[in-house]
């Protein structure tokens, strides 16, 4: 029984950093707290092993839908990470992938081998299993670098949207405020949105416009 | 014999792309041509099995040295590649490193399992073992994101240089032409470089500033 090599070889895993923008304006990621052997009850990525016959992007999207039921639309790898001593069973080396998800789409539950599912602010993260502080951290980095990139937060934002709602956003990827008028004026004239002629009515404010 | 697991495992490999700005303001990259089964006789990068007690990047440095001589100062991660089928052997899933490394620190040879060693033009590669064409090309893409700072491009340069030089290799990174006013004004203002104070002479031209 078993598989063998004339060479030791590693196990190599995916593990999967869903991003979301909450209310108040806040960062999150979504985390499973693993129910078993090692780190089990500690907060973790959801993820797991990549199949021998299976691309390390559709092992992501299985993990992921397994062990949270997230269906991803679009994930994007940020790195291998693979420093000889980060689990205790055998060298395991893990590709994660990072996907940004509106919040109103988000649904999740807990499932397979997860004990628990919820979301987290990335500036108030548990202890979390093995280096995954570390690499979610290194996730952050590599979205406040591609925020720069004004168009980038429009992934965490439903169909149509207010200008306030996008700004919002935009604050929350970035990690700094961004002047509102320099903010309106950069995106109207960027061309990757458009207004929608309809306004929403909130309660105390003047209706706002929506965009798409 | 053998080293036996209960799962079947992948085998991990590390390649590594060197880039350099060659004369001409050509992006060039260092390949090898492979001696040995598979892909006998055609280019490939630089790279091989990681050890399973040796770190990804470390792996990245080692096979970079054994195979061309070339020691590379900084290596960055471009990411995991793993399709099922890109190698013959078995489940092969390879992350890649890059370096930029300046022309004329650019010292190499061929050894170990490596038949020859030569630089290729980015533009106009042959056709290389497994994906490696398609791995170039991403990282190349990668190269031009980074290259908008234009504080990217000192990477290729040597200790002082002159605007004309610097200017060459930030227009090699991205792929584009830059005007010359502009890219003047903007990285004396980007505080990233400064005068040494001497000049460079050149036949039939005017003595260039030297910068650093």
């Amino acid at each position: 029984m078993g598989y063998t090599y004339e060479y030791p070889h590693p196990a190599v895993t995916v593990d999967v950093i869903v991003f979301t923008v909450a209310e108040e304006a806040r960062l999150e990621v979504l985390l499973i707290r693993r129910a078993q052997y090692p780190f089990e009850g500690m907060w973790a990525m959801p993820g797991g092993f990549v199949g021998i016959d299976e691309s390390l992007k559709r092992a992501a999207w299985r993990e992921l839908k397994e062990e949270t039921g997230v269906r991803a639309a679009s994930l994007q790898q940020l790195g291998a990470f693979g420093h000889p001593d980060r689990d205790p069973r055998e060298r395991i080396i893990t590709v994660v992938y990072y996907s940004a998800i509106p919040y109103g789409e988000l649904r999740f539950r807990a499932d397979s081998d997860a004990a628990d599912a919820a979301l987290f602010d990335v500036a108030a993260l548990p202890r979390l299993a093995a280096d995954h502080n570390m690499i979610i951290g290194r996730a952050v980095e590599r979205l406040r670098q591609q925020g720069a990139d004004l168009s980038f937060a429009l992934r965490f934002l439903p169909g149509t949207f207010t200008m306030a709602e996008y700004r919002s956003a935009a604050v929350c990827v970035l990690g700094r405020p961004l002047d509102k008028r320099n903010f309106g004026r950069k995106v109207r004239h960027g061309g990757w949105i458009e207004a929608t002629g309809e306004h929403r009515n909130s309660a105390g404010h003047r209706p706002a416009a929506l965009y798409r």
